[in-house]
């Protein structure tokens, strides 16, 4: 039997963060990858010596400060997401463009989603970050769907079908699938509404040059010896004195350890004893959301030649929500990048890649014309077919599960303490509340 | 490594009955049962040697042929479930006793709570039970909380209360938890909301002497050898010409597998290939409801003798939802069961035994007078906490999850078949529906 201070399982931005950190302070660590990689749901694939496209996580903007000392502290640069010249809103097959932030839609849709986003911003405010579950309103907007509140308060169609783009892009799930309380406690976590659907002094203005897994890969070299890749772990057996972990390729006694995966993968881990129940059923109510990310690449990023920038907006009548410029900071390529969401994802989850790149093509086409059939390079990535994912952005608690299981996602359990975006207060669900909850975990087992 | 022609994950009445048809075509069958007994979430427990209770499913009504048919076909005997006497409701700590279906509550609270039961069971015949994802309301119904639902039609408190309460005990969830849809699901398996929440003529009229785990027993006795039980199964692994399956204890190869467990407990399985991305997110979106069984035993049924059924209604001032007279047939003792669910069971969850006692036993004296602490024992079950569950009745579809996730469940993945209650169409969270979820996934296995 091996021995270790502190085990920490995963090697995305949380689980590497913990283990930097107690690493810092002294403690013997080892990490415990599933994959054959570090990063998690930030993942970088090189497609050519000097070109490659993130398939996971990949935006970082204003207030997330721990991503960007991350950067600075690596030498590791940014840029700026393009986003200049026309935008494309697609409605009943019909484009349209625009400029700016506002789509050009009939004057009571463009009244209308304004008031409701401005709702939903004031809704948000009223959210306590670290006890989203009190609150005088919490139990009646747990009881809800995001769903439902739209159907309310959007009564014109081209408003609705703006904001379920939007709000779809943000969730990765469909508005049925969390309560207003969750879509709620989301915005609050990232500062404001505006702040996740913007690019300029949002979430998405910057990317990370050489890819957003870059500093993961940087952090990692800090302490490669510690991790074991192609090590998911199976069991987690607690005494008095600490845990005995068995993963893929051995076993390890440790005082602690800090678990960072997301929720659902949590879950299927063998605890001895068990966890409370409480823990048990809320990551039962954590399911992960629908993304498949797909990428049009071109030798060019000629769309900027004819005034675009590239962003789509589109209805259901598009498989795609959204669509960004994503070619590399110095438009050597052109990619356009389309987020398939939600239901629009579902009934393509269980297609070839093939497959989904002739409906997404076809899509492109349809917004920019023939030009966009002319691809170098179709590719997608589908992360509820990553077995160490099970779906992306995260793991969103369903409606009740907030007011039934406040804490239990984050309390520690014995010796295990847990960490992972979906454990962030602050920028819950982004790479920034990786970081963030790394850093909490790493202190808790410390302090502990 | 050891053959077989077929495996069966679990031996709850879903896997039993699906091993039994297997043997009984000729197929050489292994069932594999992670518990050290047969039953699943029906669970007899002896207490002495002429004194059980089932700590699990229990009931048994009309229009539910297989399980009085495999009761008769062993010579096990049913007997009615005990319903004379008054009947107490108890809203804002105040009780009152009634007679009958309709509690005592204002009658505008009893018209309302009227309209809204009809008003149930009138959408409810709209649902197709093979594709509740279909039909034109199917949408809609998905994307609103059964809670939404009852917001809108139930304006009165004391009928508020009783919605709520019978509505948790038919569900095991608060209605914030599950769809219209899938409220609507539920209630037309069983064939109307009314069968469901009945005694006399419905989902609850007959018990079954010796306990519900009983048929189980004779069903397995039948092929003892060839279940093993302490094998959780690991990981079933498949090429084109079946699977190799991994358990606690050993490994076989088959044919073909059905595995009859509950969906979250199937998500912890390790499958190679994985299973198809809509089925690793439908049961990402089937938490398990939350119940605790609740007994309280005495020497007598006493509060017979004081006219009382034994019966509660209660709103959230008390523990329990409802609680009901689960005395032995010759009423040899008396047998007070209260459930605790959903939102009330929560804050239990996490609680020792003893505690949960004196907070269950402090509401039925609130009923019933002191006479109801005179225990001689009081012990429950919390279905949460039992590993091989993760809660009860069943993995219920969050919202948006019929719409979004159609027939992933109960459709073959190559050599795996798949059974459970949760995969029935007729009384789908009953024992009914895991007996006819058995024989279909036989038959699929039969006949593919």
């Amino acid at each position: 039997m091996e021995f270790c201070e502190i085990v920490v399982v995963g090697a995305g931005y949380a689980g590497l963060t913990a283990a930097h950190h107690l690493i810092k302070a002294g403690k013997e660590v080892v990490v415990l990858e599933a994959r054959d990689r570090v990063g998690g749901r930030v993942y970088t694939q090189q497609l050519s010596e000097d070109f490659y496209v993130d398939l996971g996580g990949q935006w970082i903007g204003p207030t997330q400060d721990k991503i960007y000392a991350l950067c600075q502290e690596f030498g590791v640069k940014t840029f700026g997401t393009y986003n200049q010249g026309k935008n494309i809103i697609s409605l009943r097959n019909k484009v349209k463009t625009y400029q700016g932030l506002i789509p050009k839609i009939d004057l009571p849709s463009l009244l209308n989603l304004d008031f409701t986003l401005k709702k939903l911003e004031k809704l948000a405010k009223q959210v306590d970050l670290e006890t989203p579950w009190l609150g005088d309103q919490a139990e009646k907007w747990d009881r809800k769907t995001l769903a439902t509140f739209l159907d309310r308060e959007v009564k014109f169609s081209n408003a609705r079908a703006v904001i379920d783009a939007g709000m779809e892009t943000i969730y990765a799930t469909s508005s049925a699938e969390i309560s207003l309380l969750n879509a709620l406690f989301y915005i609050r976590s990232g500062g404001s509404l505006n702040a996740l659907l913007s690019i300029d002094q949002g979430a998405q203005q910057d990317r990370i040059q050489g890819g957003a897994q870059l500093p993961a890969e940087y952090l990692a070299d800090q302490f490669r010896d510690r991790i074991r890749l192609n090590a998911p772990v199976r069991q987690i057996a607690q005494d008095d004195t600490g845990v005995v972990v068995q993963y893929d390729g051995g076993q390890i006694r440790a005082k602690k350890i800090i678990v960072s995966i997301p929720p659902n993968l949590a879950a299927k881990i063998d605890y001895r004893p068990g966890l409370p129940p409480t823990r048990v059923q809320l990551t039962q109510r954590m399911p992960m959301g629908t993304v498949i990310k797909c990428y049009a690449i071109y030798d060019r990023p000629w769309w900027r030649e004819l005034g675009y920038s590239g962003q789509i907006v589109a209805d259901p009548n598009l498989p795609f929500q959204t669509t960004f410029d994503n070619s590399p900071a110095d438009g050597s390529k052109g990619v356009l990048m389309a987020f398939c969401l939600a239901n629009r994802a579902r009934p393509l989850l269980n297609l070839s890649m093939e497959e989904r790149g002739k409906i997404i093509l076809a899509g492109l086409v349809q917004c920019f014309g023939p030009a966009a059939a002319k691809v170098e390079q179709y590719l997608d990535h589908s992360w509820a077919a990553e077995e160490w994912s099970g779906g992306c952005y995260v793991g969103l608690r369903s409606p009740g599960a907030w007011v039934g299981y406040t804490n239990a996602l984050a309390e520690p359990c014995g010796h295990i303490h847990w960490a992972g975006t979906e454990t962030a207060t602050v920028w819950n669900g982004y790479i920034e509340g990786a970081i963030r909850s790394g850093e909490d975990a790493a202190l808790s087992v410390v302090s502990s």
